[in-house]
């Protein structure tokens, strides 16, 4: 552990999130599920979606943007459709509020979805992909985010970072997830190139007259790229039409001019599949569960890692002992706790 | 046109396909669909799944892999599964069969999945995707194939060429598609070089001893990469996973060791979904599908094409005119005609 890093228990962090999410303005149950969500990233040394993200979501509060007490309105929408109106509140509670409902709607109709309007979104999708596949389900994940983005060929931004996320049950095993961002580049890591001036890898991005940049401020004034040539940034349009137009939600140009400058977390829908392999293969799922293993062998077998590897060793290695954590990050949080009680 | 080139009309065309894929011995049934699917993708000027694939389909049929005569058999699975089983059939009258269910499912379900079991797929997947975005549905299909791809950081195969496909319906105007492979270049491609001898494009390939190949003989022989590094692996991953294991059919491994070295079309599964935009929305399209098209003006707004633009156009071209195909390519399926008429 580096001079800059530290320590902290699950039950401390937890009391102090808890704390300042509700000095924030955030009702309990908003501050309990935001705690929790970034409590479970610091354990998995995701330092970007970990207790930092405590900061971020005060100052969404305190801009007025999010409703910290909306209470989310579960809609039973169709037999495989559940509908969560977040009504501007962070995406998390609705999420717990329609996991039940998708999941049932899963079991019984074979695949379901689970389509969250109108809130904002913080956190990495693997959290709720795990809470699928913790069911023994298959879960896809999908959301926009903001126009930074542009197509492939293009020159000026058309789509959001949109990540996509997956995952398979493994019974007695971290399951296989996967949650990536279809931009080349995180906007998170494009923030931190342009506060250190540090140049940006090559192909990541283009300046304002669509010419590839490795400058960090030209990409921000212009636009960051796709990952993946033209498969990656169709990847993106999908997303865009999945998590958006189909389910009543904003695109990420409409999600940008939504916030109106203020600079902070999205706005903006989410997507959420549920399928059941029980449902599909009428039967036992032991086969099946067996070919998939077979896949796992032959992609660490081929020399390959398994998506999510680094982030299942942090939380073997930090199950039972304190996590570690930027002292600056616990030291920006207790300066906003001392603000806050004021 | 070139000297290589010449036309032939939809009419003659069909004409000459059914009559070649009866002689190989399909039944009507089959032969009639496959021949549809094959006029048509000529007629987009997709020369690698046109009429050349009459040749590959009675190659199946003579190797006794196929049954030229299978019945599919639909089965009302749950309420948002259709599964098919294709019996060694080719896919294509499968799909066939489970469509007017899957778009059923998908109106009163909200969504729904078709899962064709044991089927020879030798199309592309925009043909099924366009079928589906015909009644107003979003679709989105994926296959498996042979493992010939290493998966990112890996050195042998683990992976199909997998292709996945999606459609948004436009109304009044060709609906926006995408169907790439996973891979970062097409087998088809592959084998064009190998043939003509020419270096294969940097980063598409690696040898048996897992170094990067320019050499398409040594790619044959080692393995292919995906697109995009990890995440068009991961990607590739999830494809094996839902069109695999999730509808009790092979993987790309499995495909490839009950092919046991005949060199044909791989064997394997399909899932198609397909969503109601009306369902999720609880009313009127409208305003999405407005939505949409303001998202397909910023792409194009921003310099870049749409997906499909060169098939649409060509098809546009074609429509009152006879296609143009290879004489090559007609002067082997009249060769064909002629040995299977003896």
């Amino acid at each position: 552990m580096s001079g800059d890093e530290t320590t902290i228990t699950r039950e401390a962090a937890t009391e102090l999130g808890e704390e300042v999410m509700r000095l924030a303005g955030f009702a309990p149950d908003h501050a309990r599920a935001i705690t929790a969500c970034v409590v479970r990233a610091q354990g998995d040394e995701c330092h970007s979606h970990g207790l930092y993200r405590l900061l971020s979501c005060a100052a969404l509060a305190e801009k007025g943007k999010v409703d910290p007490k909306a209470t989310p309105v579960v809609d039973d929408r169709a037999p495989a459709i559940v509908r969560v109106d977040a009504r501007r509140g962070i995406s998390l509670r609705s999420f717990e509020a329609g996991l039940p409902l998708l999941c049932e709607k899963a079991k019984t109709a074979g695949l379901a979805a689970l389509a969250i309007n109108n809130c904002y979104h913080f956190s990495a999708l693997w959290p709720e992909i795990e809470a699928i596949t913790d069911k023994g389900l298959v879960a896809l994940a999908m959301t926009v985010s903001h126009a930074w983005v542009a197509p492939a060929g293009g020159t000026r931004p058309a789509f959001g970072t949109n990540p996509i996320a997956f995952g398979w049950p493994r019974p007695g095993k971290h399951p296989f997830v996967f949650d990536f961002a279809t931009s080349a580049i995180a906007r998170g890591d494009l923030e931190l190139h342009r506060r250190s001036g540090t140049p940006l890898p090559e192909g990541v991005a283009v300046d304002a007259a669509g010419k590839p940049t490795t400058d960090p401020l030209e990409a921000i004034n212009g636009a960051m790229l796709t990952f993946g040539g033209h498969k990656g940034s169709v990847l993106s349009a999908m997303i865009e039409l999945l998590a958006g137009p189909l389910i009543g939600d904003m695109t990420s140009a409409q999600s940008l001019a939504h916030d109106d400058g203020a600079g902070v977390i999205p706005m903006h829908g989410e997507l959420i599949l549920a399928f059941d392999p029980a449902s599909f293969l009428g039967g036992t799922v032991a086969e099946s569960s067996a070919q998939a293993e077979g896949l796992f062998d032959a992609i660490t077998g081929a020399g390959a890692r398994l998506p999510s590897a680094r982030r299942y060793a942090a939380r073997r290695r930090n199950a039972d002992r304190p996590m570690p954590v930027r002292r600056a990050v616990l030291e920006d949080i207790a300066a906003l706790r001392e603000r806050l009680r004021r």
